[in-house]
C-alpha cells in the first residue's frame, strides 16, 4: 500500500488528477503491482505534500504545476526548492470546469438570493465573469481550496461554492450550474513526485526534463545559459524567474526542456549548465501527458 | 488635480507606495506643478486600476509589480497585456513589514484567545511562521487586501489582521505586534502607469525598460531572442513566462532590461525584437528606484 499526499480536502482538482494518475498506473513502481492500493492523504498545501515525501511520511506527492489561465503555481515551484531530494516522475493534465453548488435545489433556483460564493482565489479568476452575470448579489469569499469551499456550503457558512463537480456528491449539495469557465479549454497540469533515490521514469521519446538554476550575477549570464541549451539542440518549453528571497532583483530560474535526461542532447545541455551555473537542481525527466 | 487609481481600500501597501511616489513628485507632469494635489481612488484590483486609466477615468495607476518573497504579481502583468495603451513611467520599492492588529488592547494581550486572523493570501505567506509561533489557535481567513483585513477586524468579523501599520490608525485598532515578517528584508516593487501618448520618463542613466513578446513557435526561438538582446550588450533583469490562455504550453514572455529606450543598445535590441518576434509590446522606460 502506497501513500500519496495531495492538496485536500477530498473533492479538489488535485485529487481528481491523483485518481487519473492512479488509473494510469503511475504509482505502480517496482515494489508494487498495478493492482496495489493507494491511500490518498489530503494535506493543506503543495509545500506540505512535498514535505511529507521528503520526511518519508508519504511515498508520493501530487501537486498542481501550472494552469493555462493563471500560469505557474508558485507555491509548488518554491516547494521544489525547499525539497531538493524529490524528483518528478509523471504528469497529468485536467480540463478545468467548475460546478456551482448550493445547499439545496431551492436556493439553486434563486440566483438573486445568493449573497456569497466561496472558492479558491485562482478558481475565482476563472469564473468571475460568469458570477458577475448570474449571481449579481454574491460576494466572493476566498477559500483555501475548492474542496473546502464546498464544505463551507455544507456547513451553511456560505450560500454557494465553485468546485469540481464531484464535490456535490461528496458533500450532498445541489448543482446550480455545471461546466462553468470564463475561458473555455482551460487546463491545469499536475505533477507526481517521489524521493530521488528511486529509479526515475524511463525514456519514452516524448518527455520533459525540469531544472532549477542560479546564474552568476554578470551581464548576459542568463542569455548565455539559454544559448548553451539551444546550442545542444534542446528546446525550452517554459521559463520562470523566481525570487531568491535575498532581495529584489536576485532570481533563480525554473526551466522545462523537451526531452529526457537519457537523450544525449539533454544530458549534454544539463552537464553544460552544471559547469556554467552557480547552482543546478535536477527535477527529473518524465513522460509528457498525452 | 490628478486622479490615481490604486488597489484599495485606504491602508494598503499600494497606497503607501502611491504616497511615496507623490512625495517624490512622480505625478507632477508638464501640466501639473509639484505642489498640485492628487486624488487617490481606491479600486478592487490591479486590473481595475489599469482599466480606469485606459478608459480615461483616471490619469495614473499605481500597482504592485513584484515581491522579493513571492515573485511577480501576475494579476498586474496580465493586466498590462489587456491595457496595451499604457506605459510605466516610475517605480518605487517599499520594505514590507506587517503589524498585527486587534479590535482592543485587551484582545491584543491574550494571543491564545485569538481564533481568526485575516490578511491577503500573499501577505499570509510572509507571516505564517510568526502566526504559528504566536497565535497557535488562529485560523487564517483570506481577505481580498490587507486594508480590507483591517476593516474586517473593525467590523468584528475576525479577531486579528496582518496589515500595514497605518491601518491601525485608519480603523482605530490596537497593535499587538509591529515589524512582523518571516523573511527579513522583504520588499515589494510598485510601478506607476499612464497613457502611452504622454511623454515617457526621460533617460537618467539608471533606468529599466519593459517588454512583452511572443516568439514564433519553433525550436530555440526564445534562446535566439535572448541572445539577440545580449548581443547588443543589454542585460536582462527579469523574465517570466505567462500563459496566452489558448492552451497549456503556449506562452508570452515578460522581460525587464537594464537601460532606457533612448540608450542606443536598448533601442537596437528592441528594434531587433520587433523584427524577430510575432508580437512586441513596449511597456516604457523609467528610472530605477533608489
Amino acid at each position: 500500500m502506497s501513500t500519496v499526499a495531495y492538496l485536500g480536502p477530498a473533492g479538489t482538482f488535485t485529487e481528481a488528477a491523483l485518481r487519473k494518475l492512479q488509473r494510469a498506473g503511475a504509482f505502480a513502481g517496482a515494489e508494487h503491482d498495478a493492482e496495489a492500493g493507494v491511500t490518498a492523504v489530503p494535506v493543506a498545501s503543495p509545500g506540505e505534500a512535498l514535505r511529507r515525501v521528503s520526511a518519508g511520511e508519504a511515498d508520493y506527492a501530487v501537486v498542481a504545476a501550472e494552469s493555462s489561465v493563471e500560469g505557474a503555481v508558485t507555491a509548488t515551484h518554491d516547494a521544489l526548492v525547499e525539497n531538493p531530494g524529490l524528483q518528478i516522475f509523471a504528469e497529468s493534465t485536467l480540463d478545468i470546469q467548475f460546478s456551482i453548488l448550493t445547499g439545496t435545489e431551492e436556493i439553486a433556483a434563486k440566483p438573486h438570493a445568493i449573497t456569497s460564493i466561496a472558492t479558491h482565489p485562482v478558481a475565482y479568476q476563472q469564473i468571475r465573469t460568469w458570477v458577475d452575470n448570474h449571481l449579481p448579489n454574491a460576494e466572493f469569499i476566498p477559500a483555501p481550496s475548492n474542496g473546502e469551499a464546498a464544505r463551507m456550503v455544507a456547513q451553511g457558512r456560505v450560500d454557494a461554492a465553485a468546485a469540481p463537480d464531484n464535490a456535490a456528491d461528496l458533500h450532498g449539495l445541489a448543482r446550480m450550474a455545471q461546466g462553468v469557465a470564463d475561458v473555455s479549454g482551460a487546463q491545469t497540469r499536475f505533477i507526481a513526485l517521489t524521493a530521488a533515490q528511486r529509479n526515475g521514469a524511463p525514456r519514452t521519446g516524448n518527455d520533459r526534463t525540469g531544472i532549477i538554476f542560479h546564474v552568476h550575477n554578470e551581464p548576459g549570464a542568463l542569455a548565455g545559459v539559454l544559448q548553451e541549451i539551444a546550442g545542444h539542440g534542446v528546446d525550452l518549453s517554459r521559463i520562470e524567474s523566481r525570487p531568491t528571497r535575498t532581495g529584489l532583483g536576485t532570481y533563480r530560474f525554473h526551466l522545462d526542456m523537451h526531452g529526457h535526461i537519457d537523450d544525449a542532447p539533454v544530458a549534454a545541455a544539463v552537464a553544460a549548465l552544471e559547469r556554467r551555473c552557480e547552482k543546478v537542481q535536477f527535477l527529473g525527466s518524465w513522460p509528457k501527458a498525452r
